[in-house]
């Protein structure tokens, strides 16, 4: 069905629970791991997983209507420009809108930040059978808020431990954990930066506070790889996606999803009443 | 652009504010009214739509962001089977799912039956720049609310007007209301749920419940025509879309939508910053 090897994908993004410190900067940012095309092969790769990536997303909807439990939760994670929008609409797009829940997490307002870090997030964890999307996630509260001191240092510390903690409740109540960091070089947001500058259908996505956010690069990398290493647990792994290349982190991101509907085997949900008894109602009716 | 004129469509379809009793048996649910076409056109049609649709979209997702108050809520009802999932597959995921806002309205729980009907309702509505589309709505609590006595007649009276009053509300605050009711026979849901019996994939879109409202259709069938009078507004007009094919239903909505769109006559969001000091701080900035 594809050309590559789905497994070869998804295993070169992992980073292997147990791995200790994470060195960002060896990981190459405009590299496709576990794929040998180019960018046409690619998006023709992505396109090709499209209709079995629709299919199983039906079945875990039609399950999660027919009682199971079990979900997804794409968590994206990364710098300004990384491509976190473009996941959702290139990916996430190519299967049904119905069973997708997308979150997109700003600032936190004054009723959020007068509740524990989890609770807004908490409240957008998506229902049983569908594929939930966090655009930006609790990972800020680790990231930002630690470069920014934006808590105090047991404060962040704390939440490391609580987030292990929370993912593993969320992973044994059913819910597959995929989180993603999209990891692009400094050089490549300058780039992608520079060129809104130059589109004007592109001014809005522009944000000075952007720039002075990129003016801390190594600090945000350092939280990053202080976050990953922390949280890279069995239930809940980290992948760390190159995201130069526009069409490599879309079929990434398609691939980790596939990769996790595969898993849960899914069939459809078997009549919970008698069919023949249905059809007979239905072809012995009164006139309406 | 299109090989049709996209507001013979839309017209045929709306129901004239003003407009007293209403005969649902009197409007063909086989038609493709304001289309010539096959189809094989009409499907092609809609894909014909879809760019500019989705750069519209964005267009208006881009004017939230930068402090517009402009969305679009579509609400969908329709007899079980009429195809509000299809649409949302169909013509609703042809846009951007980040822009999109889809709320599937079941059954009230104990919490929202504890406050006034249009608290959930209202809780639903999309932000400022986003599609919001309510698959099935408020107007359960005057359809199935009146056909199965859900609540006493006076409250259902007082309810055409709160709903008036409140989608009055939503539109001088800048939302765009377009209300569908998908339009099918009582003989084409008759073959859906003979087909959904007839295909194991299918069991868990089946409910013996659905039956037993078919076996109200008569009743329901008057319960949409009063509460389209009745709450056909101008603000918030109504639509009856014929839903027996498939392809012109979701052609129809995509073209409503389209409609909407290019009445905003939307442009992009200026620059609210200054682009060259921007380009300046970008090309200047020290080594990171």
């Amino acid at each position: 069905m594809t050309a590559f090897a789905l497994s070869d994908l998804t295993t070169s993004l992992r980073i292997p629970p147990g791995t200790g410190a994470i060195d960002l900067s060896a990981i190459e940012t405009n590299a496709a791991p576990g794929f040998d095309g180019d960018k046409k092969a690619g998006e023709a790769a992505l396109l090709a997983l499209a209709p079995e990536l629709a299919d199983l997303q039906e079945r875990l909807f039609a399950e999660g209507r027919a009682g199971g439990r079990r979900n997804i939760l794409l968590v994206l994670q990364g710098m300004d420009t990384s491509g976190k929008g473009g996941t959702l609409r290139s990916t996430v797009g190519l299967v049904d809108p119905q069973g997708v829940r997308i979150t997109s997490f700003k600032a936190p307002t004054r009723e959020e930040l007068a509740h524990d870090f989890l609770w807004r997030i908490t409240k957008a964890l998506p229902e049983v059978g569908m594929l939930g999307v966090f655009d930006r996630s609790h990972y800020e509260d680790v990231l930002i808020a630690r470069v920014r001191e934006l808590a105090p240092k047991d404060e962040i510390e704390r939440r490391y431990d609580a987030i292990n903690a929370w993912e593993a409740e969320l992973a044994a109540e059913g819910t597959t954990i995929i989180k993603c960091m999209l990891h692009i070089s400094a050089a490549e947001q300058k780039e992608r930066l520079l060129a809104r500058l130059d589109d004007e259908t592109k001014y809005w996505k522009y944000n000075p506070g952007d720039v002075d956010e990129r003016e801390l690069w190594p600090a945000y990398q350092e939280a990053y790889e202080i976050a990953i290493a922390r949280t890279n647990t069995k239930v809940a792994p980290w992948h760390v996606v190159p995201a130069d290349k526009k069409w490599y982190r879309n079929l990434a991101i398609g691939t980790l999803l596939l990769d996790a509907l595969r898993s849960f085997d899914l069939g459809w949900p078997p009549a919970d009443f008698d069919v023949e008894h249905e059809k007979r109602r239905l072809l012995d009716e009164k006139p309406l």
